[in-house]
């Protein structure tokens, strides 16, 4: 009993005076070319993900964020042949946008091998059968130089499922990275990153989709929750050219995808698209 | 710069394995016939108060749980003549509240005068100008029972502001006290309750917006985010005999109340009564 209780304690992620933690124990840590990676098994939420101290995902506490960021885009996407993740290395993005019949071929970019083997490994439940899908291509690469080099018109949704914008992800923050974006986004295909919380990083946020509206002729962000996260309260930021497509889910798609959520459903969509506090109703207009 | 470290600490609220803590340091305890009520300087939100190691409230991060409790009631009800708050010590309902100018008469049940008193002291932000408007009425009183002898048909608006369901504030959640609520609140009037988080407290949320259901002919959970809360998720459900009126704001009321808000407005209301979790829409329908 003695020795169990010297391997639990608290593991915190601190931002700006205050701080959230999860009991457990630290099962794994590695330091690869980009960052910090630690794997640590929490009582409450199964084993967690780590990047440099800040919570990534837990195995039972994944699904709003991964639901949240992929089904906007792909319930409302005019087709979906093909379908690009930059980030995402736990492979909970993937899994989501595997769902989709009719999604052809998926391309995945992380930048960093060691997000991939280490949650293969220890996370095993939240990429779930996606690592052994025939329609995932997994590519190591830097995904704002890669996006460059692609040709104009070549994917029907992209998600940007990055960390915060320091460390490895800082570029996937920039205008010139969505400009790239929106090039190779085929018209009536969308777009979705996470855009960090109002409330812990509000600046942060609020440039995110000032700069995502810059770019695309449409964006607007959806708000929910990520306990995990600083505040618990999250963003995801949605743009298509065409049109506000991502606000309407195609009916015969979220027929197929509602039933296997457990946050996602297009009535939540559609109130998240409108719980937006007042005060950043009124520092996005401006 | 040695002795000023040794006053600044991390107070933390535990929950279920998750901690959540603020930088700062204690002000004020006091154990009152109640509970323990905490003061605490953090740097983050400003003064905060604790009751038994518990959140509460802070001046800088309190507008979210005050407005989205009181506004869908208050902006909605037929009249506004009298409206009843029961718990709500630190007076953020009650300023809330007295931001109508047609209200007549405000009625404040509070259990643990100290809460009141050490509020007032050090928390004068939150309540304001609330203590020194005449509409407001305090008595100290367990409101469990106060309510059982109220006349039938007293109230347009009933606020239900009081802490999780133990202590002194376990009786605020159980049927024969929605039932009093139900009888003393007039039929086109709007009763609104703080229901818990829907992560943290799952299981009392359910409960809770299910017996309220049970009671009331029309009830409904709408949800936000109060960051210092467990989980950062929280809910407040609202109900009325007539009809779903809550969902729908008095324009004139909402025009001239929105301009004082942060977080609430319609729209915003609008999003959070649809914003509930796939998985949660299934329970409460079973």
């Amino acid at each position: 009993m003695f020795i169990r209780k010297l391997f639990y304690g608290w593991k915190d992620e601190y931002q700006k005076d205050v701080r959230y933690g999860l009991k457990g124990k630290k099962l794994f840590e590695h330091k690869s070319k980009f960052q910090k990676i630690t794997i640590f098994e929490s009582k409450r939420y199964g084993k967690a993900l780590l990047l440099d101290n800040c919570w990534m995902t837990a195995e039972k506490q994944e699904k709003q964020y991964h639901e949240c960021l992929v089904h906007p885009a792909l319930s409302s996407a005019e087709e979906l042949n093909n379908v690009l993740i930059i980030g995402g290395g736990d492979g909970g993005s993937a899994r989501e946008c595997l769902k989709y019949r009719e999604l052809k071929q998926l391309k995945l970019i992380e930048i960093d091998k060691d997000v991939i083997e280490i949650s293969r490994k220890y996370l095993s439940g939240i990429g779930n059968n996606c690592w052994s899908d025939p329609r995932l291509n997994i590519q190591i690469d830097d995904g704002i130089a890669w996006v460059k080099q692609v040709k104009d018109n070549s994917f029907d949704a992209i998600i940007i499922d990055g960390s915060d914008p320091k460390g490895p992800a800082k570029g996937l923050f920039n205008k010139e990275f969505f400009h790239n974006c929106k090039r190779i986004l085929k018209s009536k295909g969308v777009f979705a990153a996470q855009t960090e919380s109002p409330e812990a990083f509000e600046r942060t946020h609020i440039e995110s989709v000032k700069v995502i509206r810059e770019v695309f002729k449409n964006a607007d962000p959806l708000y929910g929750n990520v306990p995990i996260y600083p505040s618990g309260w999250w963003s995801w930021t949605f743009a298509s050219e065409s049109s506000r497509r991502y606000l309407n889910p195609i009916i015969a798609r979220s027929n197929q995808i509602s039933k296997t959520c457990e946050f996602w459903s297009p009535r939540w969509q559609k109130g998240s698209f409108d719980a937006i506090p007042a005060h950043l109703e009124r520092k996005l207009k401006s």
